[in-house]
């Protein structure tokens, strides 16, 4: 059962607006709600689920002692935001996540200068993870993390990357010494280039890096394309793939 | 102006049965109907275009003599597909692409098998023009290249790319002695191959390669992920991007 006023708060929830003045979040679906019970590090302030989902993680829900109401799936596609709602929606507490400055200045950061669509912060979150980067850190004009999209397609590696929302010149300050890549596109051939530990950095889907975030970049990298092929870009998240890649490369095998 | 039956028309052809009924697909936007039209490969049949377009675009409508209506805002957002219709549609003939078996012989292809997400499709195509791999073989249950989602993300690649749709059985039949590459979980370290021209497969979304298929990998290869991520899988698209980085990378500058 679930109340009118709790569908309609839920619902609120699915505004950007609505999310931060609240501080909680939405969370859907079987792999996605299970991640998040058994991660533990996010405090769940309420399960809907289907009896599908109820039965199959009994053990799961008592063991974790989270609370959980029985919705049909008719109240369950009132809630959702998805076309095909899957079994369960979860609320969850926000968290302000604190930058570690130690990280920054031993391991390597990822930095996204004004990402717009939810998807790509997503599959970058995601693209992080799998390479070992910790910290993900986005310039106050990128999506939110907590958007639904973005958490979809994040597939859980928010649990896991320290997502911190910080300007770059913010940043810089604390982290002044430290080499920040750049991916551009008339920068140094990604392959030939000796990578280090540092940032990097990858911008706008449609813009690039900003200017005000050009002025920081020691090392401007380019994924060099085949000869005569008419293609002018690649897509931001798939740019961002192929770099953590070579990165991991070079810092794993070479050294 | 635009006929309530061309409306009706147009509107049909945002279904796939109606698309492979008429031989017709839409192309929308400034920047992929103008790609389109320099580039000449596709028979363009018709342009619905706002004065705006018209007027930014004389000389290239008029080089190339192309038939074009012109249309208000209102009537583009009709016909459109998109939320914010951007200036111009425009109605294709469909190609039937051939396989150039010379070039699977000597080349770098891409076999994707069973892609069903028409984003994920259009972005592979394009990762394959930006590294030079001109020809993209799509199983027969992969989604259709002229979806409007797989076109506006491939970003024009189509116009260089060479997709086509054909069963692995009947491709490997002519390509027999080729190596074949496929992207699984537990393969060989994809840095640590040594890698050569040959046919890349990247599997289904959810499912990777399909048994039919597995049988034919000649060398199973893995991106590897840092130790103690919890991360289980890249998005198809970013593992196809960072597989065809390092077939490019070793292909050209270790050979």
């Amino acid at each position: 059962m679930i109340s009118k006023n709790q569908i309609k708060y839920i619902q609120s929830l699915h505004l950007k607006k609505n999310r931060e003045e609240e501080g909680f979040f939405i969370i859907e679906g079987l792999k996605l709600v299970t991640e998040f019970i058994r991660d533990g590090s996010y405090k769940i302030k309420e399960i809907y689920a289907t009896s599908d989902f109820i039965e199959a993680n009994e053990d799961l829900l008592n063991s974790k002692k989270v609370t959980f109401s029985e919705i049909t799936p008719e109240e369950l596609k009132k809630i959702s935001l998805q076309v095909t709602p899957n079994q369960v929606l979860a609320i969850v507490e926000a968290k302000q996540n604190r930058l570690n400055l130690q990280q920054v200045a031993t391991e390597l950061t990822l930095y996204l200068d004004d990402i717009r669509d939810p998807g790509n912060l997503g599959t970058m979150i995601r693209i992080a993870d799998w390479f070992g980067i910790k910290q993900v850190i986005c310039s106050k004009t990128s999506t939110e993390v907590y958007n639904p999209k973005t958490l979809q397609a994040s597939m859980g590696a928010v649990l896991r990357v320290n997502v911190i929302y910080k300007d770059f010149s913010e940043l810089i300050k604390q982290a002044n010494g430290i080499p920040v890549y750049g991916a551009v596109l008339n920068g140094e051939d990604l392959y030939r280039s000796n990578l280090q530990r540092g940032i990097i950095v990858i911008g706008n889907e449609a813009n690039g890096i900003s200017a005000e975030v050009m002025k920081q970049i020691t090392h401007a990298i380019t994924i060099p394309a085949a000869a005569n092929n008419g293609s002018e870009s690649l897509n931001a998240a798939n740019a961002c793939a192929i770099i953590c890649s070579e990165f991991y490369r070079q810092l794993t095998y070479l050294s």
